[in-house]
């Protein structure tokens, strides 16, 4: 079948259609992306929710002169496609491959970077500010934004600061009631309310912020986009259209099940059922460990709360949301309120669990120092996709938290080896902390075939002897111990290479060091986060006041981004995989 | 004159008092606080503005069982004065005294210590969430912000939570429509048609997120503000009061220039006349520095855009705001949205200096490493107030920035040690920049006469050796370099002891490193930030790769929180004062 799709080549191709022929387009391009994603995976719903959209913007608008910017980015395979990336598209994700998110370096049609939500108005309007000054008044400047992302603190201080501009800045609301879960919060319900036809009087809140407001439109209806967008293109200054879409349109199932469908995994491309993983006899993954421990501990503890900024899927906070809803929230995508929400419930006297992702939490840091650990309130931070993350790539791998919070007084920083160690210190914290305290995990499956064994008191600060030997000491935190392990293994040369399970980051257990000291003149680091500050450099600073001599070797994530890839081939680019670390070991033993 | 003030101990005192006599509590109150500020200094004008609210508040609520959180702090002298701290508040902000800022160790009052703006309400609903738990349902929680404030995005994140709850939680508009500087955005210019009986027919936007609005109200009517907070307190879930409040009330000059009353200095108590101080021959500040030079870039470079979250005063970026006002914004207080506008901004070929306090770019980290660094965008963070502030205290000593911005990649972090150079890393930095640059440097004065000299071509990454030695080499990175050249003066044993500026804290000088590993067996490292993680630790790093066998001692800031006092005093605390410093020296020559 000769199709449409297959002649474009960039949106100027785009621009030849006609209307009619657009919507064959949008057909054949929800069926190409089907198609990949259904054997490639990857992010589905939410750009199948936005094809005509895509189609549309880049049909009405001069891009890549106009510049568009997509939030998040989930949903811009659409936006990958049309602009000359068809026939890498199934590279998509991999290393080397393209990236499942916009990216500068890509291509000049993604003008921004994005991965984590609501910098795309922050983003547009400082390219509309540049364009004023260029004396550019005609250029286009388009922020395409979710209904979950737009209610995040720093989408309302775009917006806040946009209204009283007169940059030529259009903030395109795509909304779908839904980010990776189901929105929530006021102005979702306010956002649900517009839809079915209640007008308020005389503005409503984007009018209040100086915006001209169109909409709400239907999303799916690409005439109608057409002309309202081409209305709205001959506006100046900063204008906002609400548009209503379905997330996952066009594949039934992924309609039907929004959450699921959002990044479903394989999935047979016709009838959207998906396939079977055998996943018999493989470890629970971290996530889960996590939320049903929590469970578990939550119906004996009433004082536990959980807290989610927007991911009690991804997350596993689900689990404790519907065992005791009146005490698990998912406040949405505000990292921010989500860590001083918990400061301000730990200050009445509750165990607060606040589950969130490494590389969000890099959002709340100030709340982080000012709010938890200033007030040393005992805040637990459940730090999910601690490390390389692999596919979602540079701009969500874990890598810069132990840096980032070594430096933060009074804070514990935990980082169990196994399920096990996890549930444990999950425990441990809600017994009674004096402090606040971090415990991170990767993100997937653990290592333990049983996982849920009786739980333990862990002492805080404390690692631990793996393996005995005299000859080079390695020292691992987290679930690089499993990586040593098996290079050591694979060494096979015994009572050479002790292993010590550090455990914590923060304090260091500077007892055990003094006796690694003692012993060894050559010692090894190893961790999955960066190298500049780490836990190595903890290693580090307590050698030069103990007076050691020896050699250490620090390893981990280097000094620069790391792009997308499996897992194992990002360890293996940072040296920190099991032959990378065998080598290392063999040249220094 | 016997007054009632001074029979106040607690509030509990206060709610045995008439009506009427709360009026004169108010006369009182205010005349105590600027007869103290007056002499001791302090934060004037925000206090003034609420004598009638805070005496309202501790009148109708039943305080500390009822949980009073205010936003910022700097509103709250009348607040601490009216709960027991009468006597001590001549300590104000000084070492081992009263913070500036409400401070849980300091009063069972202080529910919620704060400092940096905008985590009143999600605290308070925090604490609202707990009290609905424990069944306590008649319990009041009040979050009490500025109009200037509530626009940050994080503010916003608390309201969309609240609005979904059924919290008892009282939000408090302090609208006086200034800050430190005057308010600005979209929100400010639909408060101010509140203000002014502009009357949305059918919600406003506090309504639209499903709070009860109360106001405007004038904040000045004692019995007035009573009536409705009484009112108000019989209402559940979340509600809002919109207060009109004048900044400096009751000292016509603190009302007349609200800027400069915000922190005056010391004053005559009965005008308000500013003393003067003798300022001749003194260096100028940085800030002004900062400021001035760019203005002097500006005027030659048309492609420099200045940015600052809500300090054009304090950072000096109102220079520019005055000579190039379509080129340099104050976006308030939104560092997320600064940072990540300024990223927008460079993607179109500007020169972009971002000027923000070191302390509160702990609030965009995450725009830091995601939208600069990762896109290698060539921004100029013009980090101000780094290193310990002083008498503002923990939440506000930038001491965090080297350790955090040292993990992220592509990031140059330079810290000069004088205002040339200053000067010439902002020149520098405008001839055309390949990676995003980090400059930091001190509150307050610097240390030259001449600080106008021409422009220079600085090397990034470049360190220089300031005075040679044999013995032991110190290492230092910006205005630290004072105090080591003091000490050496003092130990006075010429050709001993070496001093290195190394300029640069990333890159690194590795070439000079060497050259002093090379040479000396002894080495101190020397800086005004935590040394967790910091540039100590940068040098133990790159030690530890060199094979260095040496003793390498690292000082700065330790890991704990410092309170506040003068800089003198703090720098004692950390052992990086000349005496410190001498004494250290001394030991290890």
């Amino acid at each position: 079948m000769a199709g449409i799709l297959e002649k474009i080549n960039i949106p100027e191709d785009l621009r030849k259609l006609g209307e009619d022929e657009l919507i064959q387009l949008a057909v054949e391009l929800r069926r190409f992306i089907i198609d990949i994603v259904a054997t490639k995976e990857g992010h589905l719903g939410a750009s199948l929710g936005v094809i005509e959209l895509t189609i549309a913007l880049h049909y009405i608008f001069n891009t890549p002169e106009d510049l568009l910017v997509w939030d998040v980015g989930h949903q811009a395979y659409g936006h990958k496609i049309l602009t000359g990336r068809m026939d890498d598209f199934e590279t998509n994700r991999q290393l080397h491959g393209l990236s499942g998110f916009p990216k500068r370096d890509e291509s000049e049609y993604d003008t921004f970077g994005v991965g984590h939500s609501s910098t795309s108005i922050s983003a547009a309007l400082g390219m509309a500010i540049a364009s004023n000054l260029k004396g550019e008044t005609e250029k286009q400047h388009i922020a395409v934004i979710g209904d979950a992302s737009i209610a995040s603190g720093m989408a309302f201080e775009g917006l806040n600061h946009a209204g009283v501009t007169n940059a030529n800045l259009l903030v395109i609301l795509n909304d779908n009631a839904i980010g990776i879960d189901p929105s929530v919060g006021a102005l979702k319900e306010y956002l649900t309310r517009a839809r079915v036809g209640y007008k308020p009087a005389r503005d409503n809140i984007i009018e209040a912020l100086n915006f001209k407001y169109f909409g709400p439109v239907d999303g799916h209806d690409l005439k109608g986009l057409l002309k309202v967008l081409k209305e709205m293109k001959a506006i100046k200054g900063p204008k906002f259209l609400h548009v209503i879409t379905k997330k996952g349109k066009g594949l039934k199932k992924a309609e039907e099940d929004q959450v699921k469908y959002h990044a479903p995994g394989k999935f047979e491309p016709d009838t959207g059922e998906l396939l079977k993983y055998d996943t018999d006899g493989l470890p629970l993954k971290y996530q889960d460990v996590f939320g049903l421990s929590l469970v578990e501990l939550a119906r004996k503890n009433k004082k536990i709360i959980g807290i989610t900024p927007a991911m009690p899927t991804g997350s596993s906070l689900k689990y404790m949301m519907e065992a005791f809803p009146e005490r698990a929230f998912d406040v949405g995508i505000a990292e921010q309120h989500a860590v001083t929400l918990s400061a301000g419930i730990a200050t009445q006297g509750f165990t607060v669990f606040c589950a969130i992702y490494s590389t969000f939490l890099q959002r709340a840091y100030d709340q982080l120092i000012h709010d938890v650990a200033l007030q040393n309130l005992p805040v637990i931070f459940c730090l999910d996709r601690a490390g390389l993350v692999g596919e979602d790539g540079a701009t969500h791998h874990g890598v810069f938290d132990i840096a980032y919070a070594r430096a933060v007084p009074n804070l514990i920083i935990a980082a169990p080896s196994n399920e096990v160690e996890l549930r444990n210190l999950l425990y441990t914290a809600q017994l009674g902390l004096e402090n606040p305290l971090i415990i991170r995990y990767p993100r997937g499956r653990g290592v333990l075939k049983e996982w849920q064994l009786p739980f333990k008191e862990v002492e805080f600060g404390k690692g631990e002897c793996l393996r005995e030997g005299n000859d080079l000491a390695v020292l691992s935190i987290g679930n690089m111990a499993i990586n040593v392990q098996k290079a050591i293994a694979q060494i096979n040369k015994p009572g050479k290479i002790a292993h010590y399970d550090m455990k914590f980051i923060k304090p260091l257990d500077t007892h055990l060091l003094k006796t690694i000291f003692d012993k060894f003149t050559r010692i090894i680091t190893v961790e999955d986060g960066v190298i500049t500050g780490g836990f190595g450099s903890a290693v580090l600073e307590f050698a030069a006041k103990s007076g050691f001599r020896g050699d250490i070797e620090v390893l981990g994530v280097p000094d620069e981004f790391i792009e997308q890839g499996s897992v194992d081939e990002l360890q293996e680019i940072s040296g920190i995989s099991v032959e990378g670390l065998r080598q290392k070991m063999k040249s220094m033993s």
